[in-house]
Order: C-alpha cells, then sequence, then structure tokens
C-alpha cells in the first residue's frame, strides 16, 4: 500500500529495533530449539505441545533432509511463515545481507517441503499423507497456506526473490484447483480463517483474478452448509484436536452465511481473520452488501463486545466472544492476535470509507492490547491481556489459570509473538490510507511517506503519544490538488488544527479534517487535547459499574502493585480528585505517570469474613497509574484498569 | 442420636412433606426409568450420562435378574442408597407400609447383588470384575460403600430390618479384611471420602470397634502416599473419567496426611465428608490433634472460603476450593451437596465442643443453600447456586454454562437431589446435641424431644424463620440437674431470655446461654432480632467492594427480576434506606419481603461502549427482595445477593 513509507518515530522506533535485534533472531533460534527456552502451555491443558517448537525441523524431514517426526500443532508451519513476514518488512525499513541470507534459505527449504502437486503443509506430509484436506474443521491447511502466502508476498516485495512467489503462487494454484463450487472440487472452507486474506494480497500483488475469485469462493462459502466439518469428521477424518468437534458453529463462524452474520460470534481471531478479508474483498470490488456485513459485525464488536483496550474474546473457552455487554475483566481472553486482527480488520475498513472510527481503533489496539503483548525487552509474551489480575487467584483459582501475572518466554501455541513481530515491522503500513481522491492520516507517528509515484510526501514529526502536537508537512509537487484528511480522535476533546499557521476550525462527521492542498509545501499542526480522562462504561456492563478507567491520549491506563501495594480492589479514586501527570523518563523506558487522591480500605482480621452494623475503615492514599502496555514489566504484580470511584 | 425427635414445624414441614409426597416417589421413579424425565448435565461436558438413571436395573443386572450393561456414572448406586436412607429417616418420623415394602424390596436386591465376599458394586460387577480396587482414585467402591452403610444403618435404625444391618456388616466387613496396613491389604484411600462416615456410623451403631478402627485407617492414611492413585494407574488401571488423573493431589485431600492439612482444598464435597469423618472420629476416641485439624479446617472453611449463603466450593473446575477470599459471585460452583456436607461437619463439630459457631454455620447452611437446592415444588434441583445470574451469560458465556438460571428436573450427575432428601428427613438429629453433661438446642424447630431415656423432654413451639421467638419447654423427670445451652445466634444483635418468666441477661462467650434446670417443667423464651441487616464483607474479597447483601433472622436475601426488572447490576441501595419488612403469605408459599429506597443507573445507548466527561444518569427506584432459598420459581430470571451500595 504505502511500501515508501519510512519511520523514525521515538516511541515505535524502539520497538522496531527490538524486533530487528531482538525478536527476529530469538525466534529464529525457537523455531530451531537452538536455545534454551522456556515453553509455558498458555492455557491448562495438557494437550498443548510445549517440549520444543521444531517448526523448522518439521520442514526439513518433510522435505526429505531429514528423519523424523513431525512435532508441535497441525499449524506449526505457520510460525515459520509469520517469522519470514516479519523479516520481509524488517528487511524493507533496513536491509541485512546476513538476515537476508538466512531468510533466502527458509524460503528455500519450504519449496524443498511443497509438493510436487503445489500442497504445502509438514504435519500431513509427514504424518498422515492420506489425511489431505479431510478435516478442515481443524487442519489448519489452509490456514497455514494463506500465512506463507501472506509472508511470501511480503518477501517478494521487499527483496524480489522469486522463488517465494512461485512457491505462494504454485500452492495457491493448487488451491484454486482444488477447492470450488465446480464438480470434483472440494466445497469447502477452511476451519480458521487466514487463506482469504493471503489470497487477496496475491491477488493484490499479481493482478490475478483467479486468486480474488477464490478468496471470494472461501468467503461466500463460508456457513453454507454449518455441516460440513462434521460430515467429514464423520466420513472418517480422525479427531486431531477432540475439543474442536464439540465446539458450536459458531465458533468457526460458520453458523451463518457471512451476509448474514449479524454479531462478532465465534473464536476472537477467526473472526476478525475474517472480516479482514471480506472488507478487502468489499473494497477491492465495490461490493456495498459485503461492506454492510462488515459494518454491523465491526460495530457489534466496537459497541458491545470489545475491552477498552482493544482486547476482544471474553472468555477463554473457545478463546471467544460471547454476547453483549459480556466483559468480565478477570477471566477474559483479549489475546494479542485478536487485537492484532482488529488492527487488520480497521485498516480494511479504512478502504471501504474514511471514517476516524477505524483508525481510532485501529490505534487503540495498538497502543494498549498489541503492544501490552510483549515485555519492554522483547523477549517475553502474553497471550492473554487481562484488565485485572491478582497472582494468586491466577495460580491456585483454575479459571484463571490462563491469565498470567508476567509474560512467559515463549508459548507451546506460538501464534502471538511472531503476529506481533510482523505488526510492528509493518506498522508503516497502517499510518496512511491513500485512496483514489484522498489521503487519511490516521496515525500520528514520525515518518517520512511517498505517495502517487512520488509526486506527493507527507513527512510527519511528533513525540506523541508523549506529547499531543504533531506537524505533518505536505509536499505537492503534481499539478492537481490533492486532499488531506487527517484524523481528529474521537479521545481527543478539543483539537487544534492549524494548517500552514493559520487557525483553523472545521467539523469532522466522519472524524478527518479535510484539507485541499495545492502545489508547493504545506505544514498542517495538530495539537490533540492530552489531559488524562475519565472514562465510564455503558451501564449495560455490569463488570464496571461503579467503576472509571484513566486514559491519556490513545494510551489506556492501569494500576499496578508495584506503585500502590497489594488489594487494588480496596483502592477508591475520588470522584473530583486532579489527575496529575508527569513524565518518568527513568520508569518503563519512560512513561507518563498519573497520580491521583484516593483512599484505601482497611482489612481488619477480627472483623471476620462477613460484618454488619459497622461500616469498613479507609485511609487516604494516592493512586499512581502507568500505561497498560507497559505493565507487568516489575516482577509478578497485581494490576486493574477498571478503578473503583468513590464521590 | 436422639431419634426420640419429632418435628411439627410450619416452615420445614412444608419440605418434609414434600420430600415424602413428591421427591420420594418422584426419584423411585427415576431411578427406575419409570418417567420420561429431562435429565440435564449439570456443566457442559459431553462425557456425563444423561439419557436415563438406570440405577435399579444396574443392581437387578448385577444380581443376575435381567441381561444387559452397567449405565452411568460409576458412582450411579450411591443414587439408589440415598433414596434408601431418605425413606428411611421418613418411614422414622412417619410410617409408611407401601413405601416400607419397596424399600424392603431394594433392601433385598441390594443383597442379591453383594458378591459372596462382601463386595459390593454394580459398575465392577457387571462391567470389569478385574478392576476391582484397582483404580481408587475415581473408582467410587469405597464412596458407594460408605453410602449403603449410612442407609443401612438408617433402616436399620427405623425399622429393625436385619438383611440390611447384615448386607452392611458383610460388606464392611469385606472392607476391613481388604483395607489396611496389615501385610496383604490394600493401603489406600477412596479417592471421594465417605467409607469413613459410613463406619463410623456402623460403628455407633454396633459398637463394633473393628469399624471405627477401619474409618481411622482411612482417616489416617489419607495423604501419606500422595502417589497412591498415579501408581494404581499406572500399574494398568485405565482411566475411566479421563480429566481426574490431571487434577492436584489437592483435589482429592491427599496431598498432606489430614493432622498436616492447614485449608480446605479440592473438591468441596469430598472435603466436608472427610471433614465430617474426622470429626465423628476425633469426638469419639476424644484426639485433640485430630479435633485441632479439623478446627483448623473449620476456619480456613468459614472465615475465608465460605459464601455469605454458605455455600462453598469457588469454582467449576474441580468444584474446588480455590484460595483464601477468593469469593466470585457468578461463576463458582456452591454445589448443594457441598452445603449440606457443611451441615454433617458442623454437626460433628458440636460433638467435639459447644460452640454457637457450629450451629450458625449449620443454620446458615440448611436456610440458605441447602434449602435453595430445591424448588419449592420439591421436584427441580440445583446442583450450582449462585450469588448472582443472568440466563443470557448463562446461555451465551460459556464460563458460565454450569450456572443454571432454572431448577433443571434431574441431573445427570445425580447427587444432590438425594442428599437433599436425606437431609431434610433427617433434620430432627441437628436440632439438639446431647452430651454427657448438657444438651445443646442449636436449631429453632417446633419440635418434641425425648433425652436420657425418655428422663428429660424438650419441645419448641416457634413460628421462626417467619418471627425470632421461640418457647423451649424443658421438663426434667429425673432428678439430676440437667444443663440446657441455648443458641443465641451470633446474626442477632440483640436476643432477650426469658427464663420462667424472668428477665435475664447472660453473656455466652462460647455462643449459647446455659440453664440448670432442676426437676420440674419449665419455659426458656427467646427473642432474637430479626430486624433486617445489612452485611458486608471484609474487604480481602474483591468481589464484593461496594456491595451489601441484607439478610432477615438466619435468612440472606437476594433481588430478582421478576421483582426488579433487568439489569440487576444497574441497581444501588442507598446506605441509609430504611429496610422495610412486610409477611407476604400468597408469594412463593408465603416469604418475608423487602423493600428499600434505591437509585438505578440509566442505559444510554447514544452513549456508546465507553464515554468520558459526563456522568451516568439515574432514577429513583425500590429495591425488593426475597429469600434466597425461594429464588428461581417464578420462571428464568437474573438474580443478586450482593447489591451495590450508595452512601
Amino acid at each position: 500500500m504505502n511500501p515508501g513509507t519510512t519511520i523514525n518515530d521515538t516511541f515505535f522506533r524502539r520497538y522496531r529495533e527490538l524486533v530487528r535485534k531482538e525478536m527476529i533472531p530469538f525466534q529464529w533460534n525457537v523455531l530451531n530449539d537452538a536455545i534454551d527456552v522456556n515453553i509455558e502451555r498458555e492455557r491448562n491443558d495438557a494437550s498443548i505441545p510445549n517440549e520444543k517448537s521444531h517448526a523448522i525441523a518439521n520442514f526439513r524431514i518433510a522435505a526429505g533432509l531429514e528423519k523424523g517426526q513431525h512435532y508441535g500443532w497441525v499449524f506449526q508451519d505457520s510460525d515459520v511463515y509469520k517469522w519470514l513476514e516479519a523479516v520481509a518488512y524488517s528487511l524493507q525499513s533496513t536491509p541485512d545481507d546476513d538476515l537476508k541470507a538466512l531468510a533466502d534459505g527458509v524460503v528455500d527449504l519450504i519449496e524443498e517441503a511443497q509438493e510436487d502437486d503445489g500442497y504445502l503443509n509438514t504435519y500431513f506430509s509427514i504424518t498422515e499423507p492420506e489425511g489431505k484436506y479431510k478435516r478442515l474443521g481443524e487442519s489448519h491447511e489452509l490456514y497455514c497456506a494463506g500465512h506463507f502466502i501472506e509472508a511470501a508476498v511480503a518477501y517478494h516485495e521487499a527483496t524480489n526473490n522469486e522463488k517465494v512467489l512461485n512457491t505462494a503462487k504454485k500452492l495457491a494454484d493448487h488451491i484454486c484447483n482444488t477447492f470450488g463450487k465446480e464438480e470434483g472440487k472440494i466445497c469447502g472452507v477452511d476451519g480458521h480463517e487466514e487463506i482469504e486474506i493471503g489470497l487477496m494480497r496475491l491477488f493484490h500483488l499479481t493482478g490475478e483474478v483467479r486468486y480474488l475469485k477464490e478468496a471470494e469462493f472461501f468467503l461466500r462459502e463460508r456457513g453454507q452448509d454449518p455441516e460440513f466439518f462434521d460430515k467429514q469428521w464423520k466420513d472418517g477424518g480422525k479427531m486431531l484436536m477432540g475439543g474442536l468437534a464439540s465446539l458450536p458453529k459458531s465458533y468457526f463462524q460458520v453458523h451463518l452465511p457471512v451476509e448474514k452474520q449479524e454479531t462478532a460470534e465465534g473464536h476472537a481471531v477467526r473472526l476478525v481473520y475474517m472480516c479482514t478479508a471480506l472488507a478487502d474483498l468489499a473494497a477491492t470490488i465495490k461490493d456495498e452488501r459485503l461492506a454492510d456485513a462488515c459494518r454491523r459485525i465491526w460495530n457489534n464488536i466496537v459497541k458491545r463486545r470489545m475491552y477498552i483496550t482493544g482486547g476482544i474474546g471474553s472468555t477463554v473457552l473457545g478463546e471467544s466472544f460471547t454476547l453483549d455487554y459480556d466483559l468480565p475483566n478477570d477471566t477474559m481472553y483479549c489475546e494479542t492476535c485478536a487485537s492484532i486482527g482488529l488492527m487488520f480488520f480497521a485498516r480494511q475498513m479504512l478502504r471501504i470509507e474514511s471514517k476516524g472510527e477505524y483508525a481510532d481503533i485501529m490505534e487503540k489496539a495498538l497502543y494498549n492490547t498489541a503492544l501490552s503483548g510483549m515485555a519492554l525487552d522483547g523477549k517475553h509474551f502474553f497471550y492473554v491481556n487481562p484488565l485485572e489480575v491478582d497472582p494468586k487467584k491466577s495460580k491456585l483459582d483454575p479459571t484463571k489459570s490462563h491469565v498470567k501475572p508476567v509474560r512467559p518466554q515463549w508459548l507451546g501455541c506460538a501464534c502471538c509473538p511472531p503476529n506481533l513481530a510482523r505488526m510492528i515491522t509493518s506498522l508503516d503500513r497502517y499510518i496512511y490510507t491513500e485512496k483514489e481522491d484522498e489521503i487519511l492520516v490516521n496515525l500520528f507517528i514520525s515518518s517520512d511517506a511517498e505517495f502517487k509515484n512520488g509526486e506527493v510526501t507527507i513527512s510527519q514529526e511528533t513525540e506523541y503519544p508523549k506529547t499531543g502536537e504533531t506537524v505533518i508537512k505536505v509536499n505537492n509537487n503534481g499539478a492537481d490538488l490533492i486532499r488531506i484528511g487527517v484524523r481528529l480522535p474521537s479521545w481527543s476533546g478539543k483539537n487544534r488544527l492549524s494548517p500552514d499557521g493559520r487557525e483553523y476550525e472545521s467539523g469532522s462527521p466522519n472524524g478527518y479534517c479535510y484539507f485541499d492542498i495545492n502545489k508547493g509545501e504545506h505544514l498542517i499542526r495538530l495539537e490533540m487535547d492530552m489531559e488524562p480522562k475519565r472514562w465510564y462504561t455503558n451501564p449495560k456492563v455490569s463488570e464496571n459499574m461503579g467503576k472509571v478507567a484513566i486514559s491519556r491520549g490513545p494510551q489506556v491506563y492501569c494500576m499496578e502493585e508495584a506503585d500502590n501495594g497489594e488489594d487494588l480492589h480496596c483502592l477508591y479514586l475520588l470522584r473530583d480528585a486532579k489527575l496529575s501527570y508527569e513524565w518518568k523518563e527513568d520508569l518503563l523506558n519512560g512513561v507518563g505517570f498519573i497520580s491521583a487522591d484516593g483512599i484505601r480500605y482497611e482489612t481488619d482480621e477480627k472483623s471476620g469474613l462477613y460484618f454488619y452494623g459497622k461500616k469498613a475503615e479507609y485511609k487516604k492514599q494516592t493512586i499512581k497509574m502507568i500505561p497498560y502496555y507497559a505493565w507487568a514489566n516489575r516482577g509478578k504484580n497485581e494490576m486493574r484498569v477498571w478503578i473503583n470511584e468513590k464521590e
């Protein structure tokens, strides 16, 4: 989209360098079982493999380069593909010959593991060739294929490597020849959406309409035959992942055809992956009915089923959405991958229509639940991103065992760490949306970008989110007026815009303020309202009654035990207390720190568990808050986003 | 204990007649698969059998009277035993020749199903004779044996049936010969405590010390070899119930020897069954170290791990205790059986020492979570007794699928309904505790009782819990002074005691007020404080911060949607509002109704899910409350015990 965008931002540079210098080499070692790493199960489930990754070894075995058995999940291959995709983006911004050589080798290995007919999946090639495509509900074959195709597109764009593109096309052609409504083809879909994203990207790169058509087939076929997976299992496909068959159809989003889906249901990552491809398709073929389906699900998510951190997935069981306004803070899932998927979805929605809300949510997910997925050291990762944690409960209440109070080094189901790596390395693609008639400024990240084949350049200079000012320099070297839409964040009470030094007042019915830019250089200065704010929840959400969340700019804040002592639930923020902001350079790699007057209820052992006829006692205590993304970097401790409030 | 106590109480007569007229015949039909009944799984777990009960058929097959396969849980037999036990108590208070003939027939059948060596368990006799005692962690063989022995003791006491006693002794002797520390015996325990209770009861009836010694062996052996179950499984015992092996040792209370257990751990029913036998043993052999172990676990339960309703078991996973002060109101388990077991435990603790707290908790469990286990019609039963329910969440949030908003007719794991039946029919045994030197008045239930071989009679006349007055008439026909301890409930702010018409002031360091009664008839009038009360929770319990629970007398109250509209979490009770009490004869078979001023926060769809810069709006609303035990008798609706409070 905007391969010409270069990020030189203070806030994100550290993350992007962490990915390049720490995550990519670390993940490479993990994929090769080359280092001793503590692989934790993300849930209390003995069936989750966590002895090692073995992902590269699986490819070597499938390619006939060594002997052995497949190890790990049936979707283990995708860890390699996501690594390759992250490497691609990294090479695009920062060339690195050694890394490129390593990745070229991986491309060679993948090509060797591919079967002659284009089929590619190490589990089935090694362990069970007779089972190919026979249980799509759980096999993740097309899911893995989608990830490979995404990686291949990115790697080809970054390096011009032809082999990776040819391997991807061979795989995609094989899929086009195997799946479809035509006689002799399998008329079914994968249990986990992703192939649709891959095929759309391959279409955008190559212009080959058959890839778009195949993506459209998978999206429109979804939910046409809700029993498809069951029929495959009954036809003798043995179960790999025992629990899947008992999950509701909505887990896989096959309960209804996509155009009839009114709400966000099932596995949260699957849902947003489906929506990403659906919105891409709707924007690409300009289909209003598909666009409406996307809008309905989007609205259901953001108005009824999303945490204030941009987290989605209210229950660990099925890692799923549940129902409107059901947003428990301490048992939810809020998988890192799901928030990343929500960013994918938002980015495609911006192609359908220019509406600031999409970028607002993209920004919310990015600065909160996506970034909270990794530790500040870049080497430890969350799968689950809670809004409330008590380490004692995580340890001893099995209902909360999936809610980890510290980030593990690596996870038995390792989807999130490489997903974060590819998100952070490709962040330049989210800053702007280029359309035929306008360019949208979505995110405020210091960067230099080119549009319209270099005729237009846009640079941003900003210390955001530390400060709320960004200076957008637009250079129009072409003859035509260009229309620039600058997002006015919905969280910002007041936005001051000064184009070329003039004061400017503008309504923004769609969340963007537009400027028609003629030839020459122009400066648009945007000042956002960075005063800390108190957020409340629609009273339909039972869990947040009487509670307040604090934000500053795009960042949601939280209390940690490290700053406030234990039993965070005993603390109340006073309703009228001033929220004092202070930048702390030495804390957590530099964070804005917020403090305010509060009280703490005292525990009195002698009162017993329940008591009547007297009030609990309390004393004054200052409440201290840090940005949510930075929590759990000071050892195991309690954390809370929603804070009790007292008038 | 007090077989001479006859209940003629207004509140309980209805329950006892329901059990006699409805539950016992209904359960008989269920056990015989003679009626079409909707058997629900108590959890979302496809492995729970729910096609039919088949419990009597299992005995007929084991006895060789018909052909067929065993169906149901490995502990299905216990449903029959608990039914027989309830019948025994019922016959004791209300003779019924037809019912006795039916029960005699069941005794005959059980005796026929017993093997020659005394072994008794239909699953293993029918399906897997080679597996006997080979996987005690899950086999429930001794658990079922304990239930049969309990039933046999009760049935013999009620009817003098010799066959049932002989069958039980033959089984108990077989167990004594099979289990023990001696060479050649199995040195291990059952995964689910209950045999210990049965053996203690058989000892109390027969005076045979070997039964007491065997109970003591099982109790002291527990936790000596935490790996015992695993070793059996490794020795080739195949798993019947797959999940059990992955549960922590504490689930079975085998993590430590009982004397070293400091806290209430694991499966709540198992724990209180263990403690019941342990306290019985400690009281019987006057062992202070065992008594201390009981006290420690008791204190941990009631001061740290018990709901205000007397419910225990904070998580569905393992139906277990979790950790101190972890008391979620909407995901807990609070199994009916566990509260019944807590009553068993309390009753035995009163034998160890006269302390009103034991009877306070016994009463709390009885009037709240035990009774809430059944519908007012006596034909529908809860397994799980929540403190907060939203039917929409029970339906659509799988984390809450075990929390049912209406009582099913019968449950796939049918432990609770027959446990309730035997509790209610044997309630006369809980009213008094007769000791060598004193008689304790624990519960306030209209009844006539005899002690000391008829030398002493005590009658109570009361409308409790409708009113707070009970008149205790003591007739001492013997020569000696007798000492009567009348419980002064800890929930009663002020108790007025008038022995023989005099005003009386007394401290009660142990929760009982004592009177030395000389020859003749004496009247002790007790007036308790029945003003509705506001209860608060130790601030260590995060879930109840800012919330209040209302009680009147022994009954905890709750709000239901039927009286208050939906979204109960939007309601706040005002801190200083008067709690108005009114008896409603026509409501829910007659209940005390409490109402008070409150407010309701309004939902405003337009505000979005999260908003800042404005306050939520509210309007006045009267909060209406009914006793907890009577909830869920007006269709599917929301319910809440802990109510938001506003100053």
